[in-house]
């Protein structure tokens, strides 16, 4: 019945603005009780639409992720390899350090968590995303050996998470950055 | 009266070992009213001697806080001042990735929070132990200038955050610092 689905998706919408302002105020562990209350529906009807914490974060951070996906398939043509790869990591932490609660989405979940497959989901469209910026910049030998996305994506989101309580989290998480890039010791 | 402190040496020995177990299974987020519970004594005993969440951490912590100290100091001297830096951040990174709830500890809590004071004392005593191996190893030209000691911990912090849910945390925290002492991408 279309008056139904009509009100599914205004719940549906409510309750992703609800989480949203719950999210940016308390990140990954805003309580999915409190959302169902401020949004003025059931507790089953957000189980409903999110069936796990892990849908509902990925559906708030929906728009970065493919922001972000966007964002790498623009720098794939740049001429400068390594400068179009450190462009996107220095956009990927400046969302992780400013947005509560991203980093728990980039994270890997423990094995069998029902949320794996939603994280899983939105790791694989990342690193589908940004695999061609680092293989170009692989092979223009700007990168150490070995590097894979996961291991790109899993030290920004490290930064992310240690500097959550930095009083400047994103300034303090881009010179985090650099360091990284640099390295600490970078070669005797 | 000798019998009342013999009692509350007591209460804290079981309490303090209780908090050990429960942070080891739930990280930084145990449960004091559990801990209270498991150690049969009332939250209020808890409180009395730990009166925040960050001073029970710092206590479950105590030992190997001072066991990094110790080993920074026997580093101190070491011949290859980059291998000795490098070494101890190594123990940092095994510590930090294998004790679930210890990134916590050595991650900055906001400003203003009751924990601040145990919390830093904590990081000044790291920082204090740490400062020559990382002295040394700068007036060797084998660290990327502007490095400080916080954030050497707040990057193996971020390591240990970021792969607390992988198969093989230690493992991969390991090979991570790897990464971040070569450097992404090290140079031009």
């Amino acid at each position: 019945m279309p008056v139904q689905r009509a009100d599914a998706r205004r719940n549906y919408a409510r309750i992703l603005a609800v989480a949203e302002e719950e999210v940016a105020a308390h990140g990954a562990d805003a309580s999915l009780e409190q959302i169902a209350r401020t949004a003025g529906v059931g507790s089953a009807t957000v189980r409903r639409h999110f069936p796990s914490r892990g849908a509902l974060l990925q559906a708030v951070f929906h728009e970065r992720i493919e922001h972000l996906c966007a964002r790498a398939r623009d720098l794939a043509g740049a001429a400068d390899s390594r400068a179009a790869l450190l462009e996107w990591l220095a956009a990927l932490t400046a969302y992780a350090a400013s947005a509560r609660g991203m980093a728990a989405v980039l994270t890997q979940e423990p094995a069998g968590d029902p949320d794996e497959g939603h994280v899983d989901a939105c790791a694989a469209r990342l690193a589908e995303a940004v695999d061609p910026l680092l293989r170009r910049a692989a092979q223009d030998g700007a990168v150490t050996p070995d590097v894979t996305v996961a291991d790109l994506v899993t030290l920004v989101t490290g930064i992310a998470l240690a500097t959550e309580h930095h009083p400047d989290p994103a300034g303090e998480a881009d010179r985090l950055l650099a360091l990284t890039v640099a390295g600490i010791s970078p070669q005797r």
